[in-house]
């Protein structure tokens, strides 16, 4: 049990959150498709009725976007620091929201081909901010002047995501601000030196 | 049927060898776990014997291995251009072998959490030559003072390939040289003005 989401005294309503949103991960991770991950199995596996959940659930989405933003929480507020400074509190962040066991569910919903309104919902809400997050430091970055004013925001923040998401489980344990400083110094600084520009 | 694997006139024994790959491909697509795309099924879904399939391959494992070889095929010969155009080139050719509708059976191979010895040899065989070849024009990029000194080849291919894999589905059909050219631009011009630096 992860003591993390069971602190002692936490009060009864608190608990049974957890072990709701807990169990819809899990079963997230192991099913293949969210036709699969129903409200009652998410039941059995928390050891609540379903009437628990549709207290604080109106339905299957809404649940299953709350479990998913536990693993994606929002991003740190920045902006008084340097854009480099800025980017790599936020790909810190990103590389260890990555590093839970749990976050197989994410993996595993991204696969599901049934019930794309649920994941559309979970992008446009979990996942979108986060982007955005990104974005913005990087227009800002542009409107100053420390960025090129060509930069594609959408595209260095692919690569950030994708460089963190393809890096993990190859870098060290522990390792993830010194993984996120090579990933921003190495799109900040450009690969080509002077001469082979 | 995806008659490109069809030809007619294609000889008995290749017809067969393209049918039992692609019902491998179609069941590690529709699988959470390896332990369920069994040469059984395999077998029943390409509508062949499991001797047949064993006197192509000795194992599952093998087999898997030459079925996802068919989505990562290796990447074209380069080394004639500039380290620019190579690096293009190679990064069209990724963003294309990912624009195929049984490319979801590379994401759930690598969801499971059985068989790790199948999972290591497909990446020991078909990604990581993939991987070297992307290492190999960094490095004669690095070597001919076209690139920084300090680079780090593994990690501007991971932010290459995470941005292939990042934008796949919002870029416009067709598009994979345009999308490559501005993933290796950015990462080879940098985004810093030289005032930011």
């Amino acid at each position: 049990m992860d003591t993390s989401l069971h602190p002692p005294g936490r009060p009864r309503s608190q608990r049974a959150n957890d072990a709701i949103l807990k169990a819809a991960l899990e079963l997230l991770a192991e099913q293949k498709n969210l036709a699969d991950v129903s409200v009652e199995a998410i039941a059995a596996r928390a050891g609540v009725g379903k009437a628990t959940i549709y207290r604080r659930w109106s339905c299957k989405g809404e649940l299953l976007t709350a479990a998913v933003a536990t693993l994606r929480p929002p991003l740190p507020e920045v902006g008084n620091e340097s854009v480099r400074d800025d980017l790599v509190e936020l790909v810190t962040q990103i590389c260890r929201d990555m590093d839970s066991p749990l976050d197989m569910a994410i993996r595993g919903l991204l696969l599901s081909d049934t019930h794309p309104e649920i994941i559309d919902r979970i992008k446009r809400t979990v996942f979108a901010p986060r982007e955005e997050a990104i974005h913005a430091v990087l227009r800002r970055g542009i409107a100053s002047g420390e960025l090129r004013p060509g930069l594609e925001p959408a595209v260095v923040q692919r690569m950030l995501v994708g460089g963190a998401l393809a890096g993990r489980g190859s870098e060290p344990a522990g390792s993830h601000r010194a993984y996120a400083e090579r990933l921003v110094d190495t799109v900040l600084d450009g690969a080509r030196t002077a001469a082979g520009a």
